[in-house]
């Protein structure tokens, strides 16, 4: 996979790229990133990239033109390409799944001020990571990338994969691991058992009970299965 | 405000917060950030911070102890804990609005693997950007300070904050700038009217077209003016 980034600030990416995970995905070849500063491609004197709004209002926004010339540069037949902007639609785990199916995603960092509308017809997918605003795409970009460099084959053990939060559209079992007691605030005594199938009950249950505590929505259509029925049944008694 | 991040990895935040916006704010003393290796407060030799589940399973857990003491060195009465993890609630622009009334902001950085579900109760939130998973919370950190010090007075122009995307609890209409033909690609005619009122209207029926197109969920539970009802109307038909 290959993920060419559209930025102003290139050097922001800098110290989140070169931690652990991500730089040893890209030196062991797993996934290649490209950062480009489209300010290079502006075709004004001064390198100029933003302009006041037609209309009025506050703030400078970002011209179409070094943005698609930017992104005409690198396109090919295999680019998918993705705005980031809090007009989006909210980015999940499955967008993630999606997403790695293609060869080459080229992400353009929004702007805060915003940037001219006629650039949204050259991307396949406007995406928001969340429903608060941020200074620029930047933090958004970092956060897809990241998710799906995740998910890039040999980058993360397998199993950690399909053990976490919304992977099985539960939240996650919580953890514990030494001491057994810390102040006085023990380990659950079933995970010390070494019984498995009384290990996986529980924390199914327990996967099951966070999540209709604390993210109720994440269980609207789920299909459950006949087990989780049962202690559905007794989270609720 | 005072940040203080809780982290294995200190330097993955430097190009982050060394950025034009936070980077200002931190110089003019509008925020102050605080970083915090919690392995410095390991009891073990080696500086260990994890361990394997109890109970089995995949990977290494984040001990309680290093979290804890690290925690117990900086807070005080005025610090509001924040753990990020993917079993929290979804962060969003109404948070950080109640975010900005605490004085002192700890964020604990999660942890792919789980982190010790006893470091739960020292937490007043746990809080999840998305639904999504990351290599570790260190994004999500990121994402929640950039989201707060954008609203600390003074940092960005006052204007732009309450135009913005979920501020009025709507998509932000759509901007443009020059040329006015970009490729045959028009600017909408009444944005170069400079009649004001027409451009108010234009663009809160913008915002609103948006909001229903991409957002729908965002309109639930909403009062609507006597306008807005009138626009959705002519929107519908």
């Amino acid at each position: 996979m290959k993920i060419s980034i559209l930025t102003l600030f290139p050097e922001m990416f800098e110290s989140v790229f070169s931690s652990s995970i991500i730089n040893r995905a890209i030196t062991n070849k797993h996934v290649e990133i490209e950062l480009i500063n489209f300010r290079d491609f502006s075709d004004s004197k001064h390198g100029q990239v933003d302009d006041t709004p037609y209309g009025g209002g506050s703030g400078m926004v970002i011209k179409c033109q070094p943005i698609i010339d930017a992104l005409n540069s690198i396109k090919t037949k295999d680019s998918y390409v993705i705005l980031t902007a809090p007009v989006g639609k909210l980015y999940k785990q499955e967008t993630a799944r999606k997403l790695m199916e293609k060869k080459h995603i080229i992400i353009i960092c929004g702007h805060y001020e915003g940037i001219d509308a006629r650039v949204y017809k050259y991307c396949d997918e406007i995406i928001s990571i969340g429903d608060y605003i941020l200074t620029g795409g930047e933090l958004a970009a970092m956060v897809i990338s990241d998710s799906l460099i995740r998910l890039v084959e040999g980058v993360i053990d397998e199993d950690s994969i399909n053990e976490e939060s919304f992977e099985q559209g539960l939240l996650e079992h919580n953890h514990y691991t030494k001491p057994r007691d810390y102040n006085g605030d023990l380990v659950p005594e079933v995970l010390l058992s070494g019984h498995h199938e009384n290990i996986r009950k529980y924390r199914l249950k327990e996967s099951l009970r966070l999540t209709k505590l604390y993210r109720p929505d994440l269980l609207e259509n789920r299909e459950y299965t006949k087990e989780e029925l049962e202690f559905l049944k007794e989270i609720e008694d």
